[in-house]
């Protein structure tokens, strides 16, 4: 007979965690994050608070993303964005470029005539930077053409699209998974 | 020289869909979702509307989770309260007994002392109904002992765990992956 499973406690938890002082000068995995406008502060929030967890390079808020510091960004967040590097890049070209010059490819989150499933990325497309758009429109054309691959999320239903938040989560820790089990 | 990538058009991914008309009378992936006292609408109804992307066969609201009609969850969902198909149970182990009775297996989505990687559930586990618990308190205990299996999302950086949407998005896709890929 097995035993009952039983919830940790939030004091075991916590002491596998990186302390949040020294979460800015630990070895990080090679994944950056890119918001190509970006509309609301929730996502926002949810997005650091996501990229904390999968221990994300850098995240470069692009356009009219909203960035730190703002209430909601913070509520949501859980204060990820003191944990996670971040910059405000208003053309996301710019950011773009400075991924590159860190050998990063550029991978958009978008259904593109050449998008493969998000599952398939190769270990050798690492280091990467993970783009995803606005909630309406998506990734805008220019940054599209500026990227060098495509992944998508397969949709079975009804509707066209996941929660941008939701998706940046589904694809960025597959990324982690992708990278981990090089 | 590769052509550019392109965006596709709205017209061309709404083709590739399932029509809504059509939604409850198709073949759905062998998963059930249960939400044991979720307390916000933006995260009902962004679940339902990763449970419509995923063609989830049934999703069980337990507690205080809130139920569709609400405008909060119709907005965050885009409708897909009318994609898919769903029950409200006050006792969660009355949606359990239920799932269990179509032959599906309990695993929650929980920090536990007997928790795998999210990645390592077997084919053999399907149909599997997938247990999300509170947005502070997690699944709740009497949920917890009555499960078969629990799984955990790997947590790299300082916070303790994931927005609970996000959370379910990652676990159900990865849900789908293994089941499509069996």
């Amino acid at each position: 007979m097995t035993s009952p499973i039983r919830k940790r406690t939030h004091q075991d938890i916590a002491a596998h965690r990186i302390p949040a002082s020294q979460a800015l000068s630990v070895e990080r995995a090679p994944i950056y994050g890119l918001l190509d406008n970006i509309r609301s502060m929730y996502n926002v929030g949810s997005i650091f608070r996501t990229s904390d967890g999968a221990l994300l390079k850098k995240l470069f808020l692009c356009g009219y993303t909203p960035s730190p510091p703002r209430k909601e960004i913070h509520k949501t967040s859980l204060g990820a964005a003191e944990t996670v590097p971040w910059e405000y890049c208003k053309d996301p070209l710019d950011a773009i470029q400075q991924a590159r010059s860190q050998g990063a490819s550029i991978c958009v989150l978008e259904q593109t005539d050449q998008s493969v499933p998000y599952h398939s990325i190769r270990p050798s497309a690492f280091p990467v930077c993970l783009v995803v758009g606005n909630e309406l429109t998506g990734v805008s054309p220019a940054v599209i053409r500026a990227a060098d691959s495509a992944i998508e999320i397969p949709m079975f239903g009804s509707k066209q699209s996941l929660n941008v938040a939701v998706a940046y989560g589904i694809a960025l820790f597959e990324l982690v998974r992708i990278w981990d089990q090089r």
